[in-house]
Order: structure tokens, then C-alpha cells, then sequence
């Protein structure tokens, strides 16, 4: 609730075109829709001109199903992560333009067009392995509205091949780096450029890789400033605060 | 054995009603009947009038099969949690009035009636995909005798949804409060209110939520007072203690 | 912010008793007072009828003379935790009547009376070396106005000396189990009574027990039910939840 | 290679009875059998009077099959653990009166009698989930030689039950208590009785279980003296040791 | 090294300006300068118009000394993290308009002036005991050119001091969050404001805090988006990454 | 309570030799001293024939005195561990045959003599680092009646050491091995002898050792069997169960 | 890019042949070939002598396909690790020459011979189960042209074994260690020989072996010098490096 | 004891040279003396030509005293490490010639003189809070007879200044990389040279670093072959290893 909105909800009350129960009411059900088993928030959607998003993993296709229905009634672009084929199936048949990203495992429901910014986000990622959670980031950043440079494959055992894309790398805005195993490629990007670096530790690897936790101490750890750490094969996360780095 | 226990036992045996290898049986035999497998504890019962409670999970259905004919012999209320369906199917065979709560995983034997205090539970949940465990808690609440009041869907990335709640969870008499991710809803919550906070941490979330250890930390960790925790997606054991905080 | 807070500032404003710029303004700055280093909230003790609580570790002594200043112009009980015999010099020099608990690290400004229930809470605890986290909840439970009853070194090493206070225990509206190493006394308090037990791993031990870890562990995993645990050494945490069960 | 070994080899090379190179071969050859992917170590055997072991998890079944056939060679008994029915099977069509256990899943060979001393060890589980565990310590002692007493499912939750089997407990020469979850069995144990009590953590919990890692840290912080610790899930490993113990 | 400088530096070497010697030179010696323990790094502050920075912990006061005395050369702005009085006093004796932020235990040496962007950064903290943390943050983006407000003291366990600031927090161009304990202030602010957050964890807390794990895997669990983490009490890492998106 | 001591007071009381109360009473304290503090408990000392045992790590000095003055008044051996000399010099003027080892940090007041069996406990230890744990467990052993063949300084780094004294290790009727680092002393010890290995792992070592981790789970994971594990740095629990296990 | 390189890439330019835009190209594309999914470098292959490598898990088949399609272009011996069955035969339809080692997990093509070096790698591994690693280091070795002796089984629980092969070791140029559960065969290697160990502890063993951990803590924590670490299961690496040292 | 060993000692007795008994006895105590708080082992300088080593941490200056009085009088070479100013004024009044390196905490006492290979070891360190680790290992490595390229402070966050020097890394035999923080060093270096690379982590960082987990666990999960891993901070040991690998 921003100090506008509550200055809004006052003058009405005061100017007696809002009454005391319909502000009392209005401050409980305006920003959401209780569908029982979710509460869809269509504050952020105001607020910030993006799409809804729903999280799949571990919610039933049932529930997803009932989710995105109640959504649909909005118009509003509609973006599923973590959503396996399965998912895609039912979803299409609720609604015939969404698309699948497999590799990144995203659907979309376009319903409206978005402008992007003319500086870009550069996606960076270390294997070939990582490309899941790199793709996750690149497409969620393509659909909040905003130009992607994919860098894939790039990790620090090749150091050769990375420099080799400096200068695309050096004049975006800001930089996902998406690394697994040791994630040494967050802090030698974090000491090549000048720009924020939202690092992504991947899950990839084996070992004492600890399933991410080996990338995620070392992007912690960076001796380079300027970077900062989302959680193991965050994607999504990266995409949508790159995207809000992006159209400051 | 409690004071009033032993003082019966040895005044039984001073006025010669008991003897001494009687009494000695009654010390060993009495509360429990062993069948093998398993010895079934009726102490619980008598001193509580709460229902039989076994916990299925690590149990084959076999053993859980032989377990619950064993106490059925006694015509309590029965709890089985961590059921799936086959072993609903199976105990149904035993028992045809056996209900199943699916999304709680929670099988009920009613053979008794019990009274609720007027006062109710809270149980708020933070996402979606923490519901099963939310509901293992009301359902295992409810089904030792309480009022439940269930609030899904309101964790902190949205904190508006949970203000629009604040009445109703502030007038339980104890709250349940189920969350996984960074479980920053019993903190939050603990604030809020002035009752006592039950915290569940869930096994919901990916990477670095490490099976819930995250929530858990969170929780154990709550900056608010009046948070006490349970062990992750401990369900029934929020409901359990809610139950008996609420029949204080 | 209650329902009944938010209604009553409403019609304020429609009544044109209250103008939007006062209602935002009281929105903002009624329930806490703000001293640069420190936001002290009034708002707990109006809701709560409890003392103002300062947590002092992390905190310089300069800062702590600073926000008790503050507290102290309105007149309300104040209870300072973890607080060292400097700390206490400190305060004593601000406020005579300042007491000080020493095992407990306590510091406590009487103000006002409190009725306390006739119901009790025991505080129950391992071992000697448990002692000063055991008195924290003890001295809290006592200073927020209650009964307590305490029960020191009954570890289950030696079963019997537990057993010889089972009705002091038994009779309590709720429990405080404080222990460290391997913290089975809550395991088996919840096996022993039917009351709610708030468990409170301690530090103390060595070695595997990583600094309270083994005993933190140890009542997660309680196979009693009836038990949720505290932070480890947060006595003062137990003190504060036992009392708001008492009162209920 | 203990002195006797080393004195005879030096004084049959002294007195010309074996060659030097006799000598090194001996040292090298003796108390193994080669098979390429194992090498059998009749070592054991002749020194300690107990079967070979062979341990299947990680295993292929043909890898078995090989070092069972050469194992059958020597006419020894021959034990093997964690064995699934698919390695019985196969076990069984090589040696027809091999016997399956299959809670203990320990597959056996009997070649041998062996003498039994009168005395005995307990086996004790906190639940009926432990069984598997419990059993594959006393089906091993068993199996080498030892009376067991069994005594299941008589965790702390339920003291009485526990209670009830004192003194068939602290009769035994050497006691095993078997627990998951907490743990607290062990330390209950250790305090009520006088034998060496040998505990086995099991991985039977859930959440901040962490697979066993809760048990197994509150069996070495044991408030109760005389108590050591055996890997998690290692009934074997106990079993072992107890019948060692028991023999001594 | 960019693209362009490479170019101009094959440029050079083209037109017969620079020799293939002076090439490879340049290309090793001209970024930094080697005295023996350190390697002083100017290409950073040519590249990026910000200060020299330097990390005073585990280095010895001789080093710092030989450091700063080598930095001075080139009249740049010098500024020293983690830095105790006896290192500032070391310093102030080699030069004299060095500048000690006790609280942020930073040093500056201010030699050219620098513009602010009109924007602000807002760094937020949960408690009394994070302040340092947020100085440091505060201070360090404050040193490298940039405005910003100070909300202290607003965890949420009052969540109303929190919402009292929304307005200030909302008009940041992007925000600093510091917490200690269980770190929920990152999520609520995540949920609250559509800004990039920088969630710095402190090592406050204590138990199972286990010196700022648990704020760190709090905030990389959040469940609002647009939150990226810095390490535990990196408070300067997250005032240079807002400096950096602020000046975007 | 054992089974005897049980039908012995119901006797009493059938034969109306003792009163229900006093039954009652003799129930709650026969067998402990409550001095506040501590409950000295005298049921181990009856039941085992061993000193009394007094764990001075956690306890003031002032604590300890009167714990032992109390412990004085039944006139047992009393032994006190983790003693430093301050805590000695105070023992001392209470009671002036105190001896103390200071290696062991061990203080023992002999009241008694008592009979050692004829076998002994081989007590060998890794390295010079970790005598201080191995004489805990040598003196504790000594102390409670046994003869101890210390082995030191013997590790596997040069396993010719170790291999030199394996007659007076294999002689043993049960042996303590004392290791940190590594710890695989216990593993080849398991190996090579036939006898019980009490394994304890000490915080001897840096980095990657965590304090004793490293050792504590080498000695968990023993390839070889007859292996069991103490707390880490635990010399006394060592001592403890092998004079237990050397006095079967 | 050596020095090497640079000088010859400067003189091109100066001398004319190269122009400034070819020079600025060669820097980025020289050394790799870009094809989306991965860029394969080809710079090692070039610098080392050595075939060209793929680490096949966390790759689809249809990626490791096109990855080993265009290395095929450069007639360059290939191997791919981790490789199933499945991988397998897709890439036998590739290649027809295309070998498996099955227990090893890889796949060789051989475009190319290679001379091997006289002195020899050992590979000893501690049991049965940890075969699988040690043939991958052992085949990476020879495919790598190197002689490697094989001594599998040698675990430390039956000393003798190992001290039978310790000749063969002892002469080896460099020696692979590979061992799970506690992995002291480093220590004792380590200490028997005076010869570079690689030590490489596997996921072998169960319980508190935490999938690698407790080999991998106790190899880095040797008590024996001359033995390095490398990943739990990376028998490729081990075999890497053991080459590399043994052509020296 | 090697196989020439055996040999020599067989065949003395079979000569009649060596008694039965002198035999053993030579098994016994040829290679070390026993001073009872440690079995100094001269093995090993018989056996490898290097110095005795002494690990001083843990050690009483006392005990170290008595282990160098007793090494003197073979008149080898002595090195001790991780000695503080104290034991080196203690050892100085032993031997006038002992030499301190201070920054690498070495005492070196000098009898032979060695010769040293051709080839050289490159030390490499991150940053200068890294040296103190970095000196130990190239000290060593000099002592050990050895030529030592000193390279500090090019951690990766400045790789151009880590590029000035690849040339003299390259032409190594061998590398040794000493980091703290993320440690991404290591596998920058493992991806640049084709020499071994032994990666040393160090406890230098903060927080998340965890005294030198984060820069572990990264160098273990190196993306670049040919680099395997010390303890934390063990420099003496990666010297003690690069000698052994120089000397080849």
C-alpha cells in the first residue's frame, strides 16, 4: 500500500464518497482475488506493468489449472516458470496462444505488447549444462520487455573464449552470470566490467559441488565488487531483477 | 506413572487387595499392549482422551495393518498420518467407517464423539505448495477436537494479502503458522499478533532452502517473540500442540 | 495496525475530526518513537500489557543508556536481556531502582505492579551448566507477571531424580525444558506430560554438539509430541511464550 | 601380521626350511586370495573364528556371485548384508541352503556350528520403523555365535514401556540400542543401566532428521556415560562389536 | 582490457608509433603497479572514476602503510574498509586530511570532488546491532558520489515502523537491506516496494543464527523477487553495487 | 529403579514395614542429594562401585566447590574432569589428599582402594597433539581401577611405529584409539586387532578438520570392524567404557 | 594467450600481414569454435598434446551429438566422460571406431596414436565399490598415453593386502588413491611412499559417509604429506593430473 | 619397509648374520626413536633426503624442545612450521644457527647443504592477506632444495595484472595457487598453463567464506583439470608436494 493509495482511500472517506465499511473493504479485497486455494495478487500487475506470474513446482497441475483460469479473467500477460510439458498441455488447452520455452521451462500467454529499452542485459553462463537456468533468466528477461545478448559457455577453464566476448559482455546495462561447479565466471565478469552482475550458482556439478552450494559460497565470496547473488538455479529471479535493473 | 498412579498401586498392595507380583505385573503390563512389532500405548489415551495416533511413514503396510487391528480392539478414535492411498485402501478393508484426508494424508477412525472448545485455531500458510502441511495441521486439529480456522496463500512477498486477514488471526486463540522458502511469515506474524505462534518450515523451495533448512533457521531465529518451532513439515505436531494450547 | 485501529481512524476522517495529512501522519508516528539508532515501540506494551524489552548483545553501552533514557519518560516496567554487570553500573546510574539478575543477565525496572495467574510454569533443566539460559526463562516468566516453578538438573542420565519431581511438572499449565548435549529431556517431558513443553537447546557441551546444535536437532526431531523449540540459549524467548500461554 | 607370524617365517627362512624368495612370497601371498576386482581375506577368518563378510551395497550382483563362489572354497560360514532378494536369488542357486533374512537382509551361509556363551545382548529400538536396523544387528550376532534378547519399539515418548524391560535389559552383558529421530533411547539407556550400551543412529525421521545426522549427534553427546557410537543405519557394525564384547 | 584498448594499441603498433616491445610492455605493466606485496590495480580507477579501495582486514598496519603511501602518488580518492583506530592513526600521520567513519570503520582520503546523480539510494536495517553494517554500506555509497537515506531500526517484528517509511523506501532508485537473525526484512521489502533490493545478512544473531547463515539463506530464499544477495556483513560490497545501479 | 529394588519396597509396604508415604517419599529420594544447584546423584555410585564424577567445563568454581563438599560428606572416591588448576587450587583447600593430573586435567580424591582386573586397556594415540585426550582416558580408566599400556605418538604416517607395537596392543582386552586430523588410526587399529577399538576422534587439526569433524566421521565410516565412536575430544567417556568393558 | 602468441600476433600487424581488423579478430576467434550450445576449444588440443574432452552429465544426448559431430571435423582423438549406454550407441552411429569402457564410464575415439612414457601411474583403490572411479582415472591415464598398474581391494581394514603390493606402488612415478567410507588408504599410501599421491575420495559408504564427505575431510586432513585432493568421484580428474605429472 | 628391505633382512638371517631376535628387533626399532611423547621417525630422511619436520601447533614448547634436543644429535636438517617467535627464541638457545622466516612461521636449522633441481616451482597468491600461507609453501619448497617464482596479490578480480605474468607460471614444472574467498584462482590458472597446479584455499575472508570452506570447496569443484587440492591454509603441505612433483 504506497502512501498515495492510502491518501486516496482517505479523501473519499472524508469527501464521503467512499463509507467507512467500503474502506474498510476496499483496503482487505482490492489487491487480490482469494481463489481458495491461492490469493492472486493484481497489485504487483498495477504496480509494475509486468506479467503474473505463477511458480509450478510443487503446486498440482490441478491447482495450476485453477490458478491461470482465474488469471485469464484479467488479460494481463501470464507467465508460468518451472512448468514441465504436462503442465504446457493443460495450459494450452485452456488457452491456445500460450507458448513453451522447453529449455527454460517457461510459459507464456501474451495478451498485450510491451515496449523494451534500447540497452540490453547480457545472459553469461559457464557450460553447457547451465544452459536451463541461463535460459530461464534470458527468456523471463525477453518477456518482462527487454533485449537479451546470450553468452553461453564461456567458463573460466577456457578463459580465452570469454574475453572473446568482452565487448558485448562490457556494454550491457547488466549481466546474468549463470555458473555451477566452482563459479569462478561471476568474479572474473565482476572484475572485467563496470556493470552490476547478478550472479546465479547452478546446481551442476557433482560431489562437493553439494547440488549448487560450492557456486553459491564462491559468488558470495567474490573478490570482485559489483555482484550480487541469487539463489541455486534462480533464473527466474535473475531475469525479472535484471529486467527491473534494466528499465531504471 | 504419575504420583496418584503409584500411590493407588501402593495402597492396593498395603490393604493386601494387590499382591506383590501383581503389582509388579500392573507396573510392567498395564499401559501398553506389546504385539510384536509394536507396543501400543493406551497409557496416552486414558490420560489425554485424544485419539490412537501412528505415524505410517518408514512402516510397512503390513505392519500398519496389524497395528491398527490391535487397536481397534479398544474402540478409540484413531489417527493414522503420512498415509497414501494404498494404505487407506487397506484400512478401509479393516474398517469401512476409516475416512481419508488426502491433501492432509491423514486417515480417521471415529468410534467417539468429542466436544470442541469454542475458542479456535489459526492455521495460515504462506504459498500454495505449502498447503499439504498446513492441512495436516488443521485437519489433525480439527480431528482432535477443535474449531480451525484456515488462512492459505498470504506469505510476506505480498504482505498486503495478509493484513487483509490480520482480525481473524488475531482472535485465535494460538496460530499455526506453515511456510517454506525463507519462512519469514512467523516472524512477521509474530509481530502482528499476541498470541502464541507455532512455526512449521516446510521442505518447500529449491537450491539453497536446502530441504527446508532454511525456513527453519528463519523461524528458529524470528526477531519477534512468542515463536516456537517445529520440526519441518511437522504438520501434525502443530496441530497436536495447538490442540492442547487451545484446550488449556 | 488492527481492524478496530484502522476503523476508528477511518471515521475520524469522515467525521472530519481527523485530516487526511493528521490521519497519514498518525499512521506513521503514533505507535513508535524514533531516536536515530533506535525505533522504540510503544505499540507492544499498549497491545500487550507487558514490559518494554531491550535485547543488549550487539548493542554498545552508549546505545543502551540511550534507548532506556528514552523508555524510561513513559513510566513503563522495562527489562533489558543479556545484559553484563557493566551495563548494569550503567543503568543503575540512569534508574535506582534498576535490579539486576546476574545468572540470568537480566536487568529489571519495576514501574508498575502486575497480577500474576494462579496457574504456574515449571522450568525444567538438564544440568548445572544449563542453569543461567534456565533462570533467563525463569526471571523473564516472573518479571512478565507469573508463577514459576524451577526444576534443575534432572537430566536423563539419572532418571530417577526426573521422576521424583513428576508431579510439580504435571501440575504446570506449560513447560520450559532447557538442556544441552544431546537435549533428550524434552523427548522425554513430552512423553511424560500433557502439557505443551517449549524446549530450549542450550551451548553447552562440546565437541559434536556444535555450539547447540546436537541438542537443537535433538528436540526437532522429538518422537514426544506436545514439543516446539526455541533458538538455542533463548531463554529469554521461552520465558516469553510460557508466560503468554499461562495467561491464556 | 602379528609377531607369531613374523618369528616362525624369520626361523623357518633361519633354519633353511623356507627361501628367501619363499619367504617374500609368503609375506605377500598368505593370508589373500586375489580375484581381480576383490581380494579375499582369509585372514580374518583363521584369526577370529567368525564367518567372512561381504558387504553388497554398491556391488553388482555378478561381482557378488564371483566373490561368493571363491568364498564357498573354503567351507567357512559366510554372511552377507544388505542384501536385496534379487542377490539371494542368485546366492541361492551357488549354494542351495543359503538362508535369507529378509527385515535384516542378511543373506547366510552355514558351514560351520558354532558355540554360544550363556551370556547375552540386548537389542533394543526406540520404533518400529528402526526394525530393519535393530534386526540386522541381531540376526549378525546371531549369526556369530551370541543369544540376543530383542526388545522393540520402546522409545522415550512412552518411558513406561521402556521401563517395563529393565531387567531383561540390564542382564544382558552388552546392550545395542537402535533409534532414529532424536536419538534419546541411547542416553536413557546409558543412564539406567551399567553395561556398555553400543548405539546405532538410524536415518527413520524426517526434515531437521537430516537423515540420521539428528540421532547419531544426540547419541555422541550422551549426558549418560558409557555409550559409543556406531555409523548411522550400522546394525552390522554393531552386532559385530556386541558379539566381540559378549565373547570377551 | 577492452576491445578499444586493444585497438588503439595495434593501432599504434601498425603505424610504427609503438614497437612490438613497447607493446608487450604496455600490455603487462601499464594497469598496475607492483610493490613487492601488492599489486596496486589503477585500472580501475581510470576506467570507473571511483576511488582506490583497499581492505584493511588481514592485513598488517606495514602493509596498509605501504599501500596507502604508494596510492597517494597518483592523487586519486583513497578509501580503506574494516579499518581499526590504530590503523587510522597510522594513516592520519601519512595524511593528515584523512577521514575516520568510526561507526562503518571506514577511511577516506578525499583528493578530487565528485558529482551525485539526483537519485538516492535508501539503505534499510532490521535492528540497532546491524547500524554498522548499514554504515558501512551507507558510507561507502556516500564516498563513491551518491546520496542517501538512512532507515534504521525497522525489522519486522514492528512491522508498523517499517510501513511509516514506505514512501522514503519506494523513491529510492534501489535499496540496501540489512538484517541480522532471520533476515525477513529483505523478503517484506522485496514484496513491498517494485525497486532493485541489495540484501546484505549480518552475522547479529546468536544460536542457530549461526553467525548470519541463516539471514543469508533467508534472503536468497525470498519469495518476492527483485532481491539479490550480498556475503554476510558485506556492507561495502552492497554500498558499491547500489552506487553502481544508482549511477546507471 | 530395578526390578529388586522395586519389589523390595512393595514388600515393605504389603508387610506394612513402610507406609504409603513413606514409600512415596523413598521413591522421590533415596537415591539423589538435591542441594539447589545440582541433585548429586549417589544411585550410580551404589549400583557401579566407581567414583562419583564431577564434569567441571560449564560450572563456576564456586558451583563446583559445593558440589564436592556435599560429595565429601559420603566419603567416595570422587573424580572431577576438565579441571583446570585454578579449580584444583580451590579442591584442594577443601580437601587436601586431592591429586591432580594436570596432562589430563583430571583432579581425584581417593577415599577408597579399590581391585583392578588382571588384563588391561591399551590406550594409543596419534600424535604428541593429542595426549591430552589420550591421558583423559588413560587416568579415567586408571582412576576407575584398571591397568593402562599407554602407545603415543604412533600414527599411520609412519605405520612402521604402529606396527612395532602391536603385540601389547593386540594383547589388550579392549582399546582406546585417540586420533584427530584424519583419524584413520581407528580404521587400521579395526583392522589389525580382534579386540574392541573405542574410537576418539580429537579437535587436533586446522582447516578442513572442523574442530574434530574430519576425525569423527573417518572414525564413524571404519572400513574395519569393532569399531565404536565417542564424542570428539571425549578422553573420560573412553576411559569410562573401557574399564566398564575391561571389568566384564 | 602466451606471450608467444602476442609477439607474433604484434609483429604480424606491424610487419603489415596482419591487418588491425584480422588482428582483432584472430584474438576472439582463433582459439574455439562456436556452435550455440558450446564453444569448443580447441586451444588445449593444440597446447597439450591431449585428446579433446566431454563431460557428458547434464548434457541431452542430442547436445553431446553435436558436440562430438563438429569435434570430429578436426581428426583429434575425443573422449567423453560419464557416458551411459545410451550416449553410447548414439555415438557409435557418429563414429563406428568409437570404444566404451563400461565400468569406467567413457567413451574413446582414436583418430591418432600416442606414445607412452616409461615409468608407470598406480591405481589403488580401497574396495570393490570404488572400481568405478578408479577405472576412470585409470583409462583416462592410458588414453591419456600413460602405463597405469591397477592394485584394487587394498582397503585399509586388511593391512596386509596393501603392504603385499607395496613394491609395484612404491615404484610408480605418481600414484591415484581412491577410497570412500573413511578413505585412510591416502593416509597410509602417504605415509608408506615418498611419491606424489592424488587422492580421490568416493560417494562409497552410507550414513555419516555423507556421499563423499567423510573420505573427502579425512583425505584433505592427511596426517601424511605429499598427498593432494581432487572432487568425491573424479576419477578423470585424478587421472588427468596423474598424467601430466608422470610425462614430467 | 620396502621390499629391499625384507629382502636385506631375510637374507641376514638366513646367513646367520641377524639372530631370530635381533631380527625382530630391527623390525621393531630401526626406524625411530622413542622419547615417549613422540616416536621420532628418521625413516623418512633416510628414505626421501629431506628434512625432519616438526608441526608445532598443539605442541607445548616444551614438548618441541625435547623433539629438536633429540633430532640434533642425528644432524639432518630440521625444519618446524607453524612456529610462533616464543619457540624460536627456545630453539635459538639450542642451536645458535636456526634461521626464522616469520611471515611463514618456519624455523629452518641448516646441516647439509642440498642441490636443486633446475626447473622451478611458481607461487602463486590471490592477494596479500594470502602470503603468510603462500610463504609457507614456497619457504618450504626452498628448504626442501628447490627454486621458488614468487607471484602475489593477481587474484582474479584484476586479471590483467594475473595475464603480466602468465609466461614465467607457464614455464613452471609446477604451480602452486594459494587463495581465500572464492579461490577462483585456482581453476583460472588450471584453465591458462598445462602444468599441475596444487591449489592451496585460505581461511582468509569473511562470512560466507566460513574460514575457508567457500575457497575449498571452489578449488575442489574446479572446472579446469589438472589442479588438486590442499587443506585450508596448508601451505607447507602443497610445498612439501610441488618439491616431490620437482624433483621427479
Amino acid at each position: 500500500m504506497t502512501k498515495e493509495d492510502l491518501e486516496k482511500l482517505l479523501q473519499g472517506v472524508q469527501e464521503g464518497k467512499i463509507t467507512v465499511e467500503e474502506g474498510l473493504k476496499m483496503l482487505k479485497e482490492l489487491p487480490y482475488k482469494d481463489i481458495g486455494i491461492a490469493k492472486i495478487d493484481y497489485h504487483r500487475e498495477l504496480r509494475k506493468g509486468q506479467p503474473e506470474v505463477i511458480y509450478c513446482e510443487g503446486k498440482t497441475t490441478a491447482q495450476i489449472e485453477q490458478i491461470i483460469s482465474e488469471m485469464l479473467k484479467k488479460n494481463n500477460n501470464i507467465l508460468a516458470t518451472r512448468a514441465n510439458p504436462e503442465i504446457y498441455k493443460c495450459i494450452q488447452s485452456l488457452c491456445k496462444e500460450a507458448e513453451y520455452y522447453e529449455m527454460a521451462r517457461i510459459i507464456f500467454i501474451r495478451k498485450k505488447e510491451f515496449i523494451c529499452p534500447k540497452t540490453y542485459i547480457a545472459v553469461v553462463s559457464a557450460g553447457t549444462s547451465d544452459i536451463p537456468v541461463a535460459e530461464e533468466a534470458a527468456v523471463t528477461a525477453e518477456l518482462f520487455g527487454n533485449h537479451v545478448q546470450r553468452i553461453y559457455d564461456v567458463g573460466v577453464a577456457g578463459l580465452h573464449r570469454l574475453l572473446g566476448y568482452l565487448d558485448v559482455i562490457q556494454n550491457a546495462k547488466v549481466i546474468v552470470a549463470v555458473a555451477g561447479m566452482e563459479g569462478a565466471l561471476a568474479s572474473v565478469l565482476g572484475g572485467l566490467v563496470d556493470k552490476p552482475v547478478l550472479a546465479v550458482p547452478t546446481s551442476v556439478g557433482y560431489g562437493a559441488s553439494f547440488r549448487g552450494l560450492s557456486a553459491l559460497l564462491s559468488m558470495l565470496n567474490s573478490c570482485a565488487s559489483g555482484v550480487a547473488v541469487l539463489n541455486i538455479d534462480n533464473g527466474f529471479g535473475a531475469g525479472y531483477m535484471a529486467s527491473m535493473i534494466n528499465k531504471l
